[in-house]
């Protein structure tokens, strides 16, 4: 079974949940299985009060997080995972099942990582653009004729299996040699990239925000210690300042 | 995973939900890992048929088999799993952590019988007297400062359990060479005991119904055959019908 210091490390995040009595149902599948943490993304705020004030609310909803937009939600943490059903999508990143999760959040907390997992909005689910801040999709293996899940019922069928199917030797996660890039790094050295690519003149402006989107997925893909995100950023930097500085450089599109 | 034929051997039993959300949240929770069979025990009509006729409630809803009793619910069933946490009990049978199921019901599919995985009111669970009838009690392992899960959500994390993790092979389950009783077996084997015991006058009055309660739940420790059943049964009846013909043979109490 997981510690409470590892449960700590892991946040469930919801983006844009519309019916209070799913965020109720999270919030104590949540406390069933021991988790703390978390952060809900986009509010409806008449069904977010809604949720928090009901009787019987746990702890958990009080003390939650509330932010505007996802990479403000996932800026401190090192793995990112969405989740849902695949047919409505194809993911941009790797994809895998519930079973085959609890080993992949395993590694990362004994590296000393911190993880989300994150949950669409009933109706339609994560979108690509959410996606683009996930390194892993993970799908619940459900049936192809009624495939999509109730939130609060996902929600605990995810705990359940990271609860219970997690054991982690808590010495293993001392002294993580190189920690990965938290993704509030990711997104610094991404939004660097892309002032060297608009410098540069790399792509026409209409590409920009396709670009961005590429990019946001690649750094992901690479799975970037802290000390690599660093030196990019250094290089990126140095590259952006030599435009500034050699303003001829840039080369017209 | 199940095939289709397995699942159909696996019935889901909610014994006296009350409220129409949650009976609509396990009937999706049902659709979503590919079960059918739903039955429901002692339903409180209003609320039930509120659930049924909810907009896109599953087939299965419609499908769904009702009973007065537990012992009907089950009685083509050999294989009778209660399911709950141990906060408010002790349970008098076997008791397992949920992620040690498949393999007892992987097991019982292949020599095949027929599996209940019984479900109590929200409010308590299942009764001791429920539980009598149930071979094995099984606790989905939660937090020991929140282990109530709400009913749709304990659906969930079941049949997932059940349907990600059994892979049996069909062929295992051809030729089973002495199947278990049925439930419905059982009772009437313990009905034919209880009648022997008050023949004899092997307890006062007063304890006729502890003793039926002791008996129904040594009946499901010895998991008997089929073949066992008949066997006891033929024994109890000439029992039986030696006292009749000798009644000076019935001891006093």
């Amino acid at each position: 079974m997981l510690t409470e210091s590892q449960r700590d490390r892991i946040e469930i995040v919801l983006v844009a949940p519309r019916n209070p009595l799913n965020i109720g149902a999270v919030a104590r599948a949540m406390a069933n299985f021991g988790f703390t943490r978390l952060t809900v993304v986009a509010a409806y705020q008449p069904h977010w009060r809604e949720a928090r004030s009901a009787v019987g609310a746990p702890d958990l909803l009080q003390n939650a997080r509330e932010t505007s937009t996802l990479a403000e939600a996932v800026a401190d943490r090192t793995l990112v995972i969405g989740t849902g059903t695949l047919t409505r999508r194809k993911p941009e990143q790797p994809v895998l099942l519930l079973p085959a999760l609890p080993p992949i959040v395993a590694q990362e907390l004994a590296r000393g990582g911190r993880v989300a997992l994150i949950f669409g909005p009933e109706k339609h689910g994560l979108t690509r653009e959410d996606l683009s801040w996930c390194h892993t999709f993970v799908e619940i293996p459900t049936d192809t004729r009624q495939p999509s899940m109730n939130l609060g019922q996902a929600v605990a069928v995810c705990l359940y299996e990271i609860a219970t199917r997690i054991a982690i030797n808590e010495s293993q996660a001392a002294g993580p040699p190189d920690p990965a890039a938290t993704s509030g790094d990711l997104d610094i050295l991404a939004g660097l990239i892309g002032e060297v690519m608009v410098a540069a003149g790399y792509s026409p402006q209409a590409m920009q925000s396709a670009n961005r989107h590429a990019i946001r997925l690649m750094l992901r893909r690479l799975h970037l210690s802290s000390a690599d995100q660093r030196r990019l950023l250094g290089l990126f930097r140095r590259i952006l300042s030599s435009y500034r500085r050699y303003p001829n450089r840039n080369v017209a599109n």
